[in-house]
């Protein structure tokens, strides 16, 4: 029997420079704002690559960032449409927010895809919700 | 005063050969559908007998499969009957879900029983929950 | 900027299939023996793959084989090197196992490799930490 | 009764600019290395700042950097004096390492700090704590 296998199209990865290179132009398009914003990269796995949190950012967004990073790379989505996927199924909309481990089901966690497979995620807290997702969109602008 | 007592009889137990052959009945099922699923079976206990988690299922299943066991286990219910019994009691509803450790209120746990006792539970995760409850049920046909 | 990068020879996955058949083959070779084991595998993250209890075994094992099998995909490293390598070091012979979660410093933990990297590890837990490295070797034997 | 007081003058801060200039540069003398490292910026409360791992340093990494600097930080100390403080010392050489939640006591984390007070710290893992030492000092170079 073989050893291992080879997965479908998982061979990509996500490096530190390319995750440094997100967090420094979210950075960038925070700066520009009133708000104080923290910025999450994780790996596909949900575990951090790279992170920083601007003067002021309250430190309750690190692990909001990091939770919202994880469940875009762990399901390939955005903590968004988490919330659209369960708001009208009401098992899902009771259960899902307070009994699985690390998720959040409102905006500001985007995956980061490679052949169409999650490789990563980003997260971002600091304003509202939409305007996590707009500072999440102009990190990710750095290796469209 | 007596110094020990004895319960009723739970002299039944999940063994570990039967859980096995449940997981890999589940996994069997999963593999003709297209999606990724985890699959757990936790003892009477709720502690981990058995698990399988399929090539490109979320590593988040791994909490969510286990826990639906344990729920299921725990109170020889299924996580969708949790559902239904607390919905329209305003005190529950609000507080099982959030305020519970390991508890989960949508479907894909089932107790497995004998005599009429929870002697341990299956957890699945990757689908909808009706597809979850589907796996689970194949997983326990193999020892029905 | 390229928006991924590709690690030199990371692109080997641990199959669920492999997994499965190193948990059958360790617990094979357990069941000769007169002791208890339970027998984990995790992916290079660290996280659950495949997992059996043996009728009998102290749900305290679920955590080490756990673990040891984190601590060997995490590095590389078997985990009874890890003694080797802080016991004569005072700050890691003090520090190591008290501060790293997760990490466990006696035997029963070896990494899973392809290409000389780790893709994955087993860890074993139930006998003495001898007998606990005999059964993973058995079990790594099904993919070897 | 005076409702507030003022503390003594801990009215510097560590910038979030700074911080991540610290990882740029530890990253860049860890890259002319053959070995992977993590490395982690706290404030003076012990709550992440920046952080980068970089491509193949092990998950484990991230836990480790950051209660490193979180040590440093949290008492203006580096972690390798720490061991020295405590290792002829009985209760505090059984009691520390064990007890008290995200110390490590030995080397690579090291205190930043702005008029003898520490206002930040510094962790890197990745090779032995010595190396790690050396890592440490190299970003923090970038601000001194």
């Amino acid at each position: 029997m073989a050893s291992v296998g080879y997965g479908p199209a998982f061979t990509a990865i996500l490096t530190n420079q390319a995750a440094r290179a997100v967090i420094e132009a979210a950075i960038a398009a925070a700066e520009v704002t009133d708000q104080r914003y923290s910025v999450a990269v994780v790996d596909a796995a949900g575990h951090l690559n790279a992170f920083a949190r601007m003067d002021g950012a309250p430190h309750i967004t690190i692990q909001v960032t990091t939770d919202k990073a994880c469940t875009a790379a762990g399901f390939g989505m955005t903590t968004q449409a988490w919330h659209d996927f369960i708001k009208d199924d009401a098992p899902l909309a009771t259960g899902v927010p307070a009994q699985i481990d690390r998720i959040v089901t409102f905006g500001g966690g985007i995956p980061i895809t490679a052949g169409g497979h999650p490789i990563g995620g980003i997260g971002v807290c600091g304003g509202h919700w939409s305007d996590d997702i707009r500072i999440a969109e102009a990190g990710l602008a750095a290796i469209a």
